[in-house]
Parts: C-alpha cells; structure tokens; sequence
C-alpha cells in the first residue's frame, strides 16, 4: 500500500478471504491507503468486500469505487446483503445507488425491502437455481453448472412444479450419489421443511437449529418458491438476537462494541440511566414519606438496600429465564400459566427461606423480636411479589408486542425497589405503632 | 400407541424428522408409551432419537432399548453426541454402555472424551472421508458413495497426503462442476481454514461466522486431520454460549428452562441469593456505622436508594458490554486498554451529567446547598468507580481464567451497591461537620 504498486497489490488484495479483506480494510487508518485498497480490487471482490463492512464502513468504500462500475459491483451482491446495506445509508444516497444499478436488481431489492424488518423475507436471497420434477440428475447438473459462476453458496437444488409451487429438495449429495439418468422426482426429498415469508426470523432460526438444516427455502402463502435463506444468515441472527437479550437485560444500549466510540456509548447509555434516575426519586419521596418511622427507628435504613437488592435480584433472575425463553420455546396458553405458577412456588420458596433466615440474623444483631419479624415478612413478600414482577411484565410485553427493550434489567430492578421499600416501610410502620421496639 | 400395533406404529415413527420424534418422545407422559415407541424404532432411528433427547429422557430412552441391539445403536451415534451423553452419565452408567459398544467405537469416544470440556475436539466427528490429491474426481465420488449410508452430514470430502496431513478439501459443488477426470489436487481449494483440537468452542464458532463456513476440519499440532466440527454443533455452541453470557449477567442459575421444576429451580437460584443477601448485610454494617449521621440528616436516606440503584446499573451496563465484548473479540493488551480508558472516559460523562442533574433536584427538593452538593458529587464520583467496576472485575476474572460466572450482574450490583454507600456517607459526614445543613 505505501509503494502503490497497484498491480502486485492486487493479486494480493483480490486472493484474500472475504472476511479478512473486510478486517484489512476497516483497520486502513488513512483514507488515501483505503482508496488505494478499494482501487486495486475487482468486481467480484468489491461485492464480497461490501458485505463484510460496518455501515459507516461501506460509506466510505462506496466513496471510493468508479462511478462506471459501481452498478456492477451492487448488481453482483447477495440481495439481501444489498437491501441490508441500502436499509440503513440515508435515503438520497439509497436512491442513488439504485439508479445505478441494473433494472432487473433494483426491482428484487425493493422488493425484498417490502417485507417487514426482521422477517424470512429480509434474510432470502433469490440467488438459487431451482429445477422440475421430470428432469434428470444430468440436465440438472448441466443447469447448476450455468449458474454456478454467478450464485456460490448454495448446497441444495429446489424442485419446482410449472406454477413455481415447492415440492422437493435435491442436496448436491444426493446428486452426487445417484445415476445420471436418474430423474429428480426419484431422488428428491419430498415436502422440504419451508417457511412463510413474513414469519420472524428467530423462528427461522429456531426451525434450522431445530433440524440441523443448511439452507432454507422461503414460500408465499400458495406455497411459491421466494427464495432460500443460508445458516450463515442465522448465524448473524442468533448473534444478534443474543446480544439483544443481553441489551434488554442489562439496559446497556444498543449496539455498544469494543468499537464504539466514548461519546457514541455515553449518549446511548444516558437516557436510561436519566430515566431510572427520576424512578429511583420515587424511592426517595417514599422513604420521605416514612421519615417519622425512620427517625424513630434509624436501624429499619440498615436492611433498607439488603431489601431492594434483593427484590432487585430475584427480579432479574426470573426476568432473565422469561427472557432467553421467548427466544427458545413457541409461546402459548399453557406454557405461559405454567411458567408463571412455576415462578410463584419459587417465588414462595425463595421467600419462606431468605425470610427466616434473615429474621434470625436481624433479631440477633439488632436484638429486636419486633424487628426481625419486620424484616423477615418484608423479605418474604418483597420476594413473591419480585419474582413475579420479573416473570409477569417482560410476558405482557411480548403479549402486547411491545418493544420488549422497555423490560430490561434496570427497569425491573427499580420497579422493584420502589416495591419492595413501599412493603418494608408499610409493615415496619404499622407493626411499630403496636409492638414498639 | 393406544392400539399397541407395532407394524403401523414403526411405519409411522420411523419415518418422522429427528427432532419431531425426538419432541413426540419427550411430550408421551408415560412410561408404557415410551416403551412402545422405543419398540417401535429401527436401529437408525434409535441412533438419531437419543441426540435429540435431553440426559434425563436419553437414561429412560436407552432402558428400554433391547440389550441386544444397544451396541448397534451407539455405534450408529455420532461419536461426539455419544461423548457428550456419556460425559452426563453416572460412571457406571457410562462403563456400562461402553461395554456393549464395539471397540473400535469405544476407543474413538474414550479419545474424544480427553479433550477439554468445550473444546473443538469435543465437537468433533470423524465420521468424514478424506481423499488423496492424485485421485480423480470419479475416484473420489467412488469413494463417497462407498461410505455415504454411514455419513450423513458431510458436505467437503477432505483432501490428505499419505502422512495424513491436510492438504486442502473439495466440496460437493466442486465434485458436480468438475470433469469426471480431473485430479482433485486440480479442483480443490487448497490452505482451508482449520483449528486445533484443544482451542475453545467459542474461537471455531467465531471462525465458522466469520468465514460463512458449514464445516471446519480439526487437527493436531502437526497439522494432522482428525475429525471436523459441522455448522449445526456450532449453532448449538451459539446459544449455549449466549445462554450463558445470560445467566451470568443475570446470576439466575445454569440450565433453568421453562420446564425446570419448581424445586429444582428453587435450588439452583437459592445459593446466589443467600451469598448476595450476605453481601447485602455488609451495606446494613455500612449504615450502622454512620448512624449518626443518618439520624442527624434523615433526609440522607431519601437518596440512597437511587444512589446505589444508579451505580449498580451503570455497572451492569458495563459489563454487559464486556461480556458480549468477550464472546465475539479476540482480547489482547491493546482491546484491554483501550476499553478501559473508554468506559473510564463514559463514566466520567454519564457521572458528570447525572450528577449536576441531581445536584439541582436535591436542591430544589430539600432546599439546601449542602444536600445538593453531596448529593451531586456522591453520584458522580460512584457513577466513575461503578461504571470501571463493571468494566475491569469481568476483564480481571477473564484473564484469571476464573469461571465467569462469578462475575454476575448481581454480584457487580451488590459490590457497586455498599461502594457507593461508603463513598456516600463519607462525602455526607464529612461535608456535614464543616457545613451543617
């Protein structure tokens, strides 16, 4: 890169794996050197080179590539990866790049654009060579052969009928074990496990884990071929859902890396952190509230964040299993009223025992029956009621389809707070006022 | 299964996708039917049932299967499936099955079973077939077809010399594209991507994305192939891997699913909540400790739950970030500081900003400038230290090699809790005394 010597730079830049000319590229630290990179690399190697970028990245390559062959080079990417990088640049400079693509491509991108965010629709590529039942393993073969330049992660052939209509699979491994003059309706497997267009993708996900598949094909509601959805797409979508259930767990923001520069991760950070800050006031005015109570009884301060944390931690115990199985498990009637008795008898369970035990450790430190009993009851219903907050709301979120970032860890833990002081302060008061300490 | 006619049952039965059957088996509720359905299965089905059944389900399953033809099952088993049930076992459950086994299988788990625990050989089959470079592409179709009722999930053929080394690997569409003539050393791709056997589950998962791979052989120090490791093992890597990031940001206890029981759930949450409630009495320690204080500004208490809930989210937050960070980056000194000097950086901003902001409620709110004061420069210093605490505790641990899970989010928010009622009654004694309220 520093000589420029454009030619030997390219045979190198152009035989490095996609993945790492991507890393390469991003690590450029000057953009004369990332112009230099992105000059000597070829067609095909720009197409892969985007798909592998950051958004901000891609901007930049973008930048870089010749007007004159800038439609190739979007024309030759996967169209998913290309709706994918059109989604998030602005919408000028979106339209830009389709009007120098290919009419043929522009309309496959905006079509797939059309399916909502996150859908099977989003993740399919139509880059597949699909056959008919009454060919033979040969002219199949032959068909692949033509095609097999342009599309190159594909491991299955799909048999259509004239009405474009699914009705089998052909694995390259079932053609490879069969006669050229077998025909595919003998070895095709039949009814191929499909999925709708519309559906999510952490469903598409679940089905390919589930059955161990390396490719998908997408249907519309007759049963049409759309298009295939490749397992290194849900790998990127169980990555991705993953660190979004961590997000909502933790209420970290979205989308912080190691990467993520200081000033991007504090704005993504703060208005969580402002937003707890003013529930967690709500603390204060009720704790101001019991001010009478607590200046007669200075020690009930002592277990007043044993109390909270607790509650706070049940919370995010039962919140985090609630969580991660949303992502695992179909969601219906049973499943949901059987979780939420399950998590009541923890929650009891959990009561009854950190109950008494702190009861014991109370009484013997502060030497007061009266308080230990406080402490104690207030533990065992905080409890309850935060193990069931924590199970409860993230379930009436997903039931409202609400953006379930909204029960993230903090949010339960300060719910949960102000629960569990409302409880302390409301036994404690009433059970001084009758058996003073 | 009502009927007990076997014949149309195994007609049935035998032909349902792995998972479904395995799915069907586990929902019979009882004994008798599962017996039945184990009956009913042939040998290749048995193999397939018992990986996709959990420890619990795969003991019952495996009591029921004929003594006579339990070796010829767990011969047909994936020898890494196999290891993994076996490692669940009890001993002599396990020695037991192994006896039955043929020796040849025996050895090859028992091998297998030496590698470390989430280890790439662990994952490993070696169920594949390799080819030598100076065999022809119909040689080598030969050779597939001759062990392919055996394989069934493999999508490269591996190409070895003669000391077994690896020398490069054809898939299947290169086999189809090719002349029947053609020498594999011609076709194949030559310096595939390859791991060790002893490197980390979540470093061949890495890979495997990174690269879009849907297989990845394994070898030894000399580069020696021994097995390879598919896609469909490293999704389950994935979200086992994500799963516990999950469990230990949230420290709600390994493997509790939707159908733990009660009891066991209750027993696999209880020993976090116990050492955390522990913990907790620390802060009470705290709190006695300034009771002066505290009885002398009770309006003190009105911010210490904010105070301590705002610290233990900012920490949370961190490490959440690190985590995830952990999972999906190479860590080496450079990431190490420059994240630290990142979230010290964050902390500061988000101290600074919270900080003022509660400065002027406490103000308006209690009407002095001492409160304020105190208020605003407790939760600017503990927003630093608790942002870093959450940053560092999670880096120390990694690099200590210390099972993460101790460094769970509750964990982080308890100690940022009594950190932050220390420096805030500090702050308070000391101002107090000069400025009296």
């Amino acid at each position: 890169l520093e000589s420029n010597d454009h030619p030997k730079l390219g045979t190198y830049t152009n035989s490095m794996r996609p993945y790492d000319r991507g890393m390469v590229f991003e690590e450029l630290s000057d953009l004369k050197q990332k112009r230099a990179f992105v000059e000597s690399l070829e067609i095909s190697s720009l197409a892969e080179l985007l798909r592998y970028l950051s958004p901000e990245e891609q901007a930049i390559a973008i930048s870089f590539i010749d007007q004159a062959i800038l439609g190739k080079v979007l024309d030759e990417m996967p169209n998913d990866d290309l709706a994918e990088m059109l989604d998030v640049l602005q919408q000028d400079q979106a339209a830009a790049l389709v009007n120098v693509m290919s009419k043929e491509e522009a309309q496959i991108v905006q079509d797939i654009m059309t399916y909502p965010a996150e859908s099977a629709g989003r993740l399919m590529t139509n880059r597949h060579v699909w056959i008919y039942p009454d060919m033979t393993v040969h002219e199949s073969i032959e068909k692949l052969r033509e095609y097999a330049k342009v599309f190159d992660t594909i491991h299955y052939l799909y048999v259509v009928n004239e009405e474009h209509k699914i009705l089998g699979a052909a694995s390259f491994r079932d053609l490879l074990l069969a006669d050229a003059a077998d025909s595919i309706e003998k070895i095709m497997s039949k009814n191929p496990i499909t999925v709708q267009s519309f559906v999510d993708q952490e469903e598409v996900a679940r089905l390919i884990e589930q059955y161990d598949l390396i490719a998908m094909p997408v249907v519309n509601e007759a049963n049409k071929l759309l298009g295939i959805i490749t397992v290194d797409d849900v790998i990127d979508v169980l990555i991705q859902e993953a660190t979004e259930d961590i997000e909502r767990l933790s209420g970290s923001g979205k989308e912080i890396t190691f990467k993520t520069k200081p000033v991007v991760a504090f704005a993504k950070r703060l208005p969580w952190l402002v937003l707890l800050l003013l529930i967690g006031l709500v603390s204060g005015t009720i704790i101001s509230r019991f001010e009478e109570t607590l200046a007669t009884v200075v020690a009930l301060a002592f277990f007043m964040p044993m109390i909270a944390g607790m509650t706070g931690n049940t919370g995010t115990q039962s919140l985090a299993v609630v969580v991660r199985g949303l992502t695992t498990n179909r969601i219906d009637k049973k499943t949901v009223s059987k979780l939420i008795i399950r998590e009541s008898l923890v929650g009891v369970m959990i009561g009854v025992s950190c109950g008494i035990l702190i009861a014991f450790i109370a009484f013997f430190w502060q030497g007061s029956i009266t308080l230990g009993f406080i402490v104690g009851l207030s533990l065992l219903i905080t409890l309850v009621f935060g193990t069931l907050a924590g199970t409860i709301i993230p379930l009436i979120l997903h039931k409202f389809n609400v953006d379930p970032a909204i029960a993230s860890g903090p949010l339960i833990t300060t719910l949960n707070d102000i629960l569990s002081l409302l409880i302390y302060f409301g036994i404690a008061t009433s059970l001084i006022a009758r058996f003073p300490l």
